[in-house]
């Protein structure tokens, strides 16, 4: 192959219309500089913190990416060609590669992964074990300190991260109560992923049905959306409980800036903390989460689901999914 | 003596119109009951916090005192008459008793210190030794975890909290920046305090200054004010920064539900922590803060400034003007 098809980006989109900042084109695959290797891409996970790469601003986390580049995303792989002594042809990796069907990358700065080949489900490389596994695992046991008997909370509960977030802490000891926004989702995370309760956030009085479910507070929320959701769990929070924001689905589309929680305040009431985290701050230890998510995996202790769209012209339909709550699971793209 | 002069709360105050609220009245001294102990207060001080109570919600940290009641302040006095085997007559004590010329108060929950008399100014033990200076002992050192050379920033900074906990800080090692409201506060924090830095948020750009003045980034921010102070320092928090959240001046006395910091996103683009605290949670390690800050007075290594009004029937105006900033230091009633 010589040519290949890559989405790159052309604009900053507004909010949620993504087309007209996206073109899928075909392009020649250029000679490999020293130390670069070409990956035949078969999976490619959507993440929505990558929402943020989209934005002018600098001030962020993320620096944004530079009009005309190729869209990135974590992947799963071959090695078609290489030009790293490290890494040969035919070898499955784990890296940030670029919404393509090819992706050409630096394996020092793409974060190449050679993974075991010989597991049940390969997607698995861009679901548990792998950066939402790390965001997931850290944010639970590092930022949320659980212990057994307590209460945990997480919001978009059937997404990657908040799936893997419960059942991380109910493997913890905790009891685990989800929020999500489908009957379809509360019952899975119930019956599938062992969730204790379920609350959904269309149809529920989400503030009052956390009272009911956890009349002596929560211990630990672990937040992937802010806004009104998080302004209905601060007045439930135990004393000295704890908050672990993974994100703010709420407001990654928003244009201008959005209001804090009303309920603030209570971060005083209630003596509690709020902590920011991203799973880059883990990568040194992503081994860690790796090892133990494929051992609880081997064990039937913990699931993952995939969402999974088909055909690589098509990842604009995945990542949209995943801002509109449309998928159950890991949105990903098989290529 | 058989009669005191009290303060009782007849109505719930609105915003600060305190007046309407309150009554000072002469009423005859009740006899002891079996266990209590009359104190002749000398010094009463003004505590912020003490406005949750005139509220009447029920779902903050401090039950609402019930109409009728005296009044609560920490104070400093001597025992008039005692009803407890521990207590005796002359004793100098620090207690929570009441806004009044005598208090009445049940050791076991009064707080009941007995203090030594032996100090060149017992005033401090409603100022450094004593329930502000816990919250900043412990504000500082247990939840802002300052390393030397880190950079300590603090609101209402010429307040008695924040006057301790910038000098706590800088005991600690830290470089330490004042937020204060007028240049002749902004001018005692830095020459008499030893603070590197003054910021007048009345005349001054705030971010800009904070941008100035610490370039790297906030390490800890002490917050007693959140509102536009605090979006005016999350966009210069470091990474890994933490605030330690004492207050919330700006919005004691608001009716109705106050925003939340429009910056809220920074906790998550710069991973920091927020922790609401409060000293009564240091009750127990009181003791501890007590002896480090007495040591402190001693070597010279630490001050603090008294904002004194003069009879206990102008109580009102020391209160208020803690909550107007019209105080340097504490705002405490000789009475």
């Amino acid at each position: 192959m010589s040519e290949r098809w890559v989405w790159r980006l052309q604009e900053r989109p507004e909010g949620m219309d993504f087309e007209p900042a996206f073109e899928f084109k075909s392009e020649l695959i250029p000679e490999l500089a020293p130390g670069e290797i070409l990956i035949k891409n078969i999976y490619i996970g959507m993440d929505a913190g990558t929402r943020n790469w989209l934005h002018p601003r600098e001030d962020g986390f993320d620096v944004p990416l530079p009009l005309g580049s190729a869209m990135i995303g974590i992947l799963v792989g071959t090695i078609e060609e290489s030009n790293h002594p490290a890494y040969t042809k035919g070898m499955l990796v784990r890296a940030y590669g670029q919404w393509a069907d090819y992706s050409i990358v630096n394996p020092a700065e793409a974060g190449v992964f050679v993974v075991d080949p010989d597991i049940d489900d390969i997607r698995q490389y861009i679901g548990l074990i792998g950066p939402s596994g790390w965001t997931s695992y850290f944010g639970v046991l590092d930022v949320g300190k659980p212990k057994p008997g307590e209460t945990f909370l997480v919001s978009a509960a059937a997404g990657s991260t908040g799936s893997i977030a419960g059942q991380v802490a109910r493997i913890a000891g905790c009891r685990t109560i989800g929020i999500a926004g489908s009957d379809e989702k509360i019952d899975w995370i119930k019956s599938d992923l062992g969730f204790d309760e379920g609350i959904n956030y269309k149809k529920d009085n989400v503030e009052e049905k956390i009272r009911e479910y956890a009349p002596n507070g929560i211990d630990i929320y672990f937040d992937n959306v802010a806004g009104p959701i998080l302004d209905a769990v601060l007045p439930n929070m135990a004393i000295h409980g704890r908050i672990a924001l993974s994100g703010l689905m709420d407001s990654y589309n928003a244009e201008g800036p959005v209001p804090g929680p009303y309920k603030f305040e209570y971060l005083l009431h209630k003596r509690v903390s709020i902590t920011g985290f991203f799973s880059p701050d883990y990568f040194h230890l992503g081994h860690e989460s790796d090892a133990r998510m494929r051992q609880w995996l081997d064990e039937g202790l913990i699931t993952f689901r995939f969402d999974e769209t088909n055909g690589v012209e098509n990842t604009l339909t995945a990542y949209k999914k995943m801002f509109t709550g449309g998928n159950i699971g890991k949105s990903i793209v098989k290529v």
